[in-house]
């Protein structure tokens, strides 16, 4: 199995709601580094998985979505706490399709996994993997 | 398939046994950075996978039992060679048993994998993967 | 000279005044890593600069004052950009002053220099150095 | 599931055909750095994966074939081009071959299987993984 | 002293002449990871060093000149080794001639020191610093 | 002023003697990420600060008097506390001596200034500066 994996960042605000947050209840804020690596059992004839210029453009495309805001005020939020599980599933979401809609070209339809990992401090990352289809 | 990531580290000394070893056959040491990914199908009704602050106060925990020490005298290693492979296995182990025993929440109880990754240097590391139950 | 550093992180939210800050005059928010960096010409009998768990432990409590919050509504910012430069400026007056204090000690006491810098994301930080008294 | 990772670094210049790789047709270069995770089952009797000091002398061996030189003019890679992705490919190649012809000892023939991830610059990596034998 | 660092990265190809190179008088290449630390005694009205958005922009403008080349054939490296000493140096000469022209607003011409560093692999670097005037 | 730093790391037991150690005082170890920075006003025809290949050479030489081993058994060590700030305060003697002595070239001859910072822990490193003459 190949992989590729660009990476890019955002800065958002958000706070949780439940007692199992503590502090965090409050609002604050987050730098997200997000890893977006994609997979298929082989090459193009030109050797790429996917095109990493458009992987990068695709992937900021997506976060650009989230970039300096306060996720709290989402609509697509709403009732939801955006942890950083779940960040990574939701940017899942848009990158996958992403790849669906040919919007990577080829090498992004022949994309069979895609996995989003965002690390929210030098100790602490969570991701999400599942299929691309 | 989901996963949360929490990172600590330990300061222990220790000596190996065998001719394969060379120069580290002599008591020496290690910080031993350690990333626990704990993983599961799916989060909580909050949004969680585990409640990443008892992930950092079980890693702790554990690791509590080897920091500070020389493992050459732990009754736990007897006859056994503390390579970073064994210590991941070895803090899998302990990591697993607080998930099962409820120390973790719900969430840790959900855990379906757990990987421990071990990195002795810049340049070398270990980890051990599987199943929590 | 020596230099001992520590390092921990907050995560905040804040927006910034000003048309040169673009969409970041929007709520948003960051992981601030900050790594302290305390100075000295000599060590003491102990061959200590500072007590390494007196220095991580002052620095987080120089932090929880900043951390889980929203920075635009603390007084002591009012009228501030928070600007990742002027929080390192803000933390560096904090430290000093826990060195000058005693609570670092004899070893806190006898810092001469102290750099505090401060990680927004993976390619930008920023820092403030100068004098502890 | 066991892994271990030892790490190295090459220096090539290399340039690729197709109108997709823009600017990157012309003859540049790249750092990269290399992860070798080579995976087993179990230990061996003295809890080791492999012969850590084996498996750094094998990926030098290996990466020595590649080191300063131009990946353009190497017979290997007439009419290929030597994208991040497929340079992971020739390494677990040749370094699946290490362990089945022996050169990394018994525990080399009980990797069952090898990983290799290349880093090309601080945002962007590839990977290729599968089976030794 | 105030300090703000930017990053980001080159990927090149060039050659070495002296037999003190060793291999590296072959055509090789190199990722060239670049961080341009800004330093001045005080912060604008803003709380600002200089506009961050402009210092990236400076700095990727400033290595386009670099980027996807063979640093062999510039003229301006004629006669001349590029090693990661002197790639610091030049690209130093290039951003302290931006902020003295004003390309970087007025934060750029209070800059009153700047560092360049150049990362050509996980275990070396090299860096240029000096005034800007 | 130019610099270029060489990296390089060992794995040594050690303990410290005095209360203020805590748990420190009891055997354990330590990986020492060390990086060594030789600093000069100038480079030489060939545009070397010093020639990399003997600066790791030489960092390597002296690193391999405390690799692997425990530093309370080295009688230079009699009487010390092997904090990391001493730590890199004796590098610092060994590779200045090598500086001065010709092992590093006519370039090593020409460092006027050396800092060898040690990393203990992601999150905790020592260092010392000073001339080398």
């Amino acid at each position: 199995m190949f992989s590729l994996t660009v990476c890019d960042h955002i800065m958002i605000a958000h706070s949780f709601r439940g007692e199992e947050f503590g502090p965090a209840q409050k609002l604050h804020g987050a730098t997200f580094a997000v890893e977006a690596e994609f997979r298929a059992p082989k090459l193009d004839h030109a050797q790429l998985l996917v095109d990493i210029g458009l992987a990068k453009t695709e992937l900021r495309r997506v976060l650009d979505t989230l970039d300096y805001s306060n996720l709290d005020e989402k609509p697509v939020f709403s009732g939801i706490n955006t942890t950083t599980e779940y960040v990574a599933f939701h940017i899942h979401g848009l990158l996958a399709a992403a790849c669906r809609d040919g919007r990577m070209g080829d090498g992004g339809r022949a994309v069979s996994g895609l996995k989003v990992l965002v690390r929210e401090s030098p100790n602490a990352w969570a991701a999400y993997e599942g299929p691309v289809a």
